[in-house]
């Protein structure tokens, strides 16, 4: 393989002749393998990087720290990278030690590079613009990493709203589809009292719509950022006004409300707000399980479960029981749901081995929570579209339900009271006769009224209740 | 011991004469003994459970489904729990079956039998006022029980924000004592640039008092409340208007404002709102844990660590080497805070494990959430005063530290350029010299100009850098 | 309160004058009050201590390193506490910073109040007998408290042992009395082939019966202690014979095998085997768990749910619904099980914060092993006596379900071929058909071979097949 | 892409022409992308599978089951995938629903197509040799995958036992060069009493070796296996003298000491193996992260940190401070030590919920178990070669440590008493004197004494005190 020689601190080292990444780079891919995925597998953290050393260069060309023709070639060359240029570059294994270094000085030499292509220069020509004193003037990884974080995280929250909403649709659709199937509600997994098999698909939909509204509120969040602060926060380094400045290149750039966090050196140690939106991840992760085991309850049978839906074939379901198909993509969105669940715990202990004025574990944060949400996204569009979508309703099955069950009694104890129902609840239990048989033998009720008490209409509304 | 005979579902059994509470709380009692910790461990939770129940009964009252001397004793009942009295009677194990149905029944058993004595009658006597007809009319378990977690969790809200705020003024008012007092700071344990004590006690205050407005957005979401929606929050039972007159009632008698949640359903079996809560305790519980680690760090020593700091003596810290004097009061918080963070896993698990309409554990999410408040509140008062209050800053080992810093020659970069500083921080590093004594025998810098860059004015402000 | 002076580095406190425990004891009640929970709570630590107590005294005495009247005061006292005398002296919150010093110094205090009123002084007239000098010679907290935990532990392994083995006996009598009861099995809540219902209670014994043998492997590395190695290994202030005399002894006292560890410095600051104990709890709960988690679904109904098993009602279930019955035994022990594992990863985090020689989070370890082991015990003591011992099965039900199944084509795979058997499984579920109906209105067997496939003797024991 | 057509229950399905995989692997593909991992990412997993599909080959030729030239070209395509061959071809994500059919039904199909080669005829010709009835027979996923995740673990555990053991090596190796280099042990951060940096890296390698053993005997568990269970462990469809020939073939293809689980309808639900096995790779995690945080400390500075030994650097450690170099090796390996921890959480969750007679959750159970190891592995080697085999260290700052030191007074108090040493040390403390310069000048022991008592001889071994 052909190389090109580059210098750093520790000395000499070659660089494959077409890489664009530089010695720092190289130094990086020798040291981490630990996971074995690229920055460049999360190509909106690629973007807000390039977005912040754009927005960088802007401020330095104003405040006349960087030289004109440079700023426009790094600048030309971020557009690049924005537009998906070289995101193959990115090499840097996402879990690396060094708090972000490695990621930020890969993104400083693809940079640098690419601006030296537009100047005229062939790579490694860092007399001429220099991936640390150009691509990073003013920057440190401490300031310009956990920025580029929180752009990202922004970023990928647009295709996992997309997929939560379209999963919310579809739960409504099948609401409305259901809204007039009558069943029994399970509380404990004990029959209680009726319901709408449409009532449960529409308590999905608002169950998982609300964490919505909880993703932007810790986006929000997120809109505050340290950049300008530098080292450890206290802008060493930096023009009086380079900060203010920076930050707002950034807004416009990114076309996020971004703002600078009110205490710098705070900010660039803390990690709460990653932890606050990886349990916004967790959340939803709790409530996308809970419903799927619900799924696969309502679903057990055919024949010695609850069967009072039927979730669509996606694969035969066993490779010795012939005909036996299972809630396969429930299943998998239950194991996501446990993986997102034991990333926050990642998160957690990641955020809380921070020390002094920085976090080297911050590497680790931004691998789980990228990776979460590119898993949610998935589990949710894979549930909308192989799972919600094809469900039926066991209308028989429903109804064979509330007659023979013991729950309806409940709707009578206004009426004939509860030491009375008790007792014929228990009778019912004893001998296997259903509650509307045994409250019409012991004439406690006429079957006319009996009738309009036991109709889904009364029993699914609250009544008047005389006392 | 006197006994008197209480009858229900499965049978007779004796309770203890002098109880307030009945036969169901007894069971109860005999079936649970996991934690040995009583409702009445948090008397916010008592005093929540008595204003659901006095909020029902003036619904009920209203529309004509509670006779009026009933409704009237059930209303004086739950003000003298509100107000302190026989907290002691709410015994059982706040881990338990059922859903908490067994704490909703132990809270209507002693209001029926306080109500009864206000009428005149025995304890037991339930002909005259029942504790599930009269005292837990229009309700079940399944709404009334959560709607006073939700209650006693914004109670306990307060002393534990009281707790927060006190720390957080103790640790301003440090920072304000340590602002001149320059120091080196570090990222990844290793000497960074120079930054002010006060700025490092500071960034501490600033952390944590975040999160009391994280706080205050999770009550609020604790102010839906699912009262009115009864066994699986289709309000079988109730009259149409009760649930808005029981929600309105209790919104006065508690002083918050709390609302009916949208979907009655969902809310129901919904943990999402507990699950994000517990996650922002979580999160506390991280910084705590972490700025506890830093103190560790800066006080280490005497002579052998950091020691930037000194932390007031509390006790003698070892039964064997004399005079030493350990970290007490950091390390306890740092052990809270993983009992914290482990009682969110605590919370996740059982919100996860909620089951079609209801969710069977949402005892042990009561138990983890009051315990984690409780002891949060605890740590910050300790800390606060048998820490943070008596920290006294070690200037001497402080000036020292950025004298023979290496990482002040980062503030020369843009005047003598990185290669330079770069070799001249090697040097410094091999020979033991100060960065100060090297630029001056290469005479990079003139000795006016340098203290002019070296000065902390100049090192800890962003300064104007010529490209 | 009368009170009187005791004085140590910090200068002089008042102490209760009946206490047994003096001034280090006072200062960590004054400082810590975390949990609430107190030393004695857990009775076998208090023995433990004791034990350490009274072994390295006799080290001591034979190594004229304490003078005999002296030692054997000392003995003395240590015997009346481990025979139960004075355990509400120790008092101090299992959690403190510290790394357990005021727990030992608790054991210290009060054996040598003890001891000197059998020498015929007065409490707190320490010239005559030290807490320090006399009752913790040659000890450090570093080694002393971590060997007691050791020896906690294991005297706590007892009890619990003896829950789980009644539990297991109690599941294999179920085994036994439900062998002949054939019953479909489930995989994925899907339908499968037929099993018996004793084959399921018979797994659940193996299952938690496994984990006896893996408590016991747990508890051997448990008696490899660091007793001798005082502050950090070195076992600085120790005399030569002092480790093998003290362990030699201690082994002597607590009838356990005490051996030293062979690396003391490691012993030290490891907290190694306390993990790998927690996560062989963590694995019982998880097992405990998963099996409440299958008694819930096994008697789910009682009229729309699996119903093949009742569970004995222990209360009644609900506030509003009459005649229901919940599984509030198995959620009281799901509940137990997500706790254990929480403390699990309370374990993990204390564990992980150790720093250099010594582990200054060991109290909260021992807290939550503890804890987990008296919360496992009641749960398998609640679990057998209040839920196994009375479940009965619901026969009918179970044949019901084998003859409806579709899952019993698997066992005429071999005989009529999978692709006839997948044809007529589909047919079934589409019509409503049996198996049995449909293999014979095609002829494809006889009604005396289907009967000889289809009997529970061909189905559940494995049998000849040819290719 | 050229495809072929094939069938299964659901019925036809086009797969690419040249694939050796077929119908359900395609629909697998389909279904599932949560990870974008493959079962080829570890080809331990893939020779296990076809080792299990040899040895039921084998087993079922020699009962008749099975036509010889059937079993023979399987057995001989079992040959080429445990030599390397197609592994490319084992597609399916790792994290997959129906509880590994997928993973099953990918190892049938590329067997199958590979045999039908070996026969001579085309890729899908199934009539000639099936997936299912020849490939799977006498199997179900139910016990051919977990039997072969069994030896899968067990393979993947040679490599990483073979990482700590060179870790192991070279931390002996340090302890070894460090023998004589005396430093100041630490408590809580606090100045203790002397050591050895050797004895400090010897009880490092002594601390992670134990846990080879703890690999060894949570492997023996793994020995056991259900394979002959099939669908439930009832085995199903099996000749009654399979299950020992296939687990006896089993133990001879593989090299193990495989044996049949003693109950197969628990062994075919239960996680417990797996969750202790977790549970070690856990504890491993747990020390290596103490180590590292250790060797940060240790390494912390150069000027203002313990600065007590210097790492190799590895990469400049700043974008923006010259000559900074931070500890990243320990840094990286601490992120891993992290998401291990995590994953036994995920691993943990996915063990509770299994249901019934079967876990659905394995997948990820597997997936994260073989992720841990191969990253636990990875971490291990990076650390052994690219820091610890580096690490210097700095005996200078080692002495002055010591000499400064106060915690030095504990090796005087058999000597000049607790009292007088406790007014030393505070007198030390508060004037800045050393203890030496103190006892002198108090005339407590000449100056030949101190030297002895003050020795490392002395104070790293225990001495005799008179009493």
């Amino acid at each position: 393989m052909k190389t090109r020689i580059e210098h750093d601190l520790l000395g000499d080292l070659p660089v494959p002749a077409d890489a664009w990444y530089g010695i720092q780079t190289q130094r990086a891919l020798d040291n981490f393998s630990i996971t074995g995925v690229p920055i460049s597998h999360f190509p909106q953290f690629v973007r807000a990087l390039a977005m912040v050393k754009s927005a960088a260069a802007r401020a330095n060309r104003d405040l006349g720290s960087l030289a004109p023709h440079k700023a426009d070639a790094i600048i030309a060359a971020c557009d690049d990278i924005i537009a998906g240029k070289l995101h193959d570059q990115f090499v840097v294994d996402l879990i690396q030690g060094g708090a972000g270094t490695s990621t930020n000085m890969n993104a400083n030499e693809v940079i640098a590079n690419l601006a030296l292509e537009k100047l005229g220069y062939q790579k490694g020509e860092y007399q001429y613009l220099h991936p640390n004193d150009d691509v990073n003037r003013s920057q440190s990884t401490n300031d310009a990493y956990p920025t580029a974080v929180c752009l990202a995280i922004q970023f990928a929250c647009e295709p996992l709203e997309q997929a939560i909403i379209q999963l919310k649709g579809q739960l409504e659709a099948k609401g409305r589809e259901f809204a007039d199937i009558v069943k029994m509600g399970r509380t404990q997994l004990q029959d209680a009292v009726p319901m709408t098999l449409g009532q449960e698909f529409e308590a999905f939909a608002v169950n998982l719509g609300e964490d919505i509204d909880r993703l932007h509120e810790a986006s929000r969040l997120l809109c505050e950022v340290n950049l300008g602060g530098t080292a450890i926060g206290t802008g060493i380094n930096t023009h009086p006004r380079y900060q203010a400045l920076a930050v707002g290149y950034l807004a416009e750039i990114s076309g996020r409300p971004i703002v600078s966090a009110t205490n710098l050196v705070e900010a660039t140690s803390d990690m709460g707000a990653f932890v606050l939106f990886s349990g916004i991840l967790k959340r939803f992760a709790v409530k996308l399980g809970k419903m799927c085991n619900d799924l696969r309850l309502l679903s057990s049978g055919p024949r010695t479960g609850f069967a009072e839906i039927l979730l669509p074939p996606m694969q035969p379901g066993s490779s010795i029981m012939p005909g036996k198909v299972n809630p396969v993509i429930p299943e998998a969105v239950n194991q996501t749901a446990y993986q997102v669940i034991a990333s926050d715990l990642a998160v957690t202990l990641a955020a809380e081995a921070g020390q002094l004025q920085l976090n080297a574990m911050e590497p680790m944060i931004v691998y789980n929570i990228l990776n979460s949400m590119k898993m949610l996204g998935s589990a949710c569009t894979m549930l909308d579209s192989r799972c919600i979508r094809g469900i039926k309703a066991n209308e028989e099955q429903c109804a064979r339900h509330v007659d023979n069950s013991i729950g309806i009694i409940t709707a009578l104890v206004p009426h004939i009271g509860y030491s009375n129902s008790t007792r014929i609840a228990t009778q019912a239990l004893t001998t296997g006769s259903t509650v509307r048989e045994l409250v019409l033998a012991e004439g406690l009720l006429d079957e006319a009224e009996l009738d309009r008490l036991l109709s889904p209409r009364a029993m699914l509304a609250p009544v008047a209740v005389a006392s």
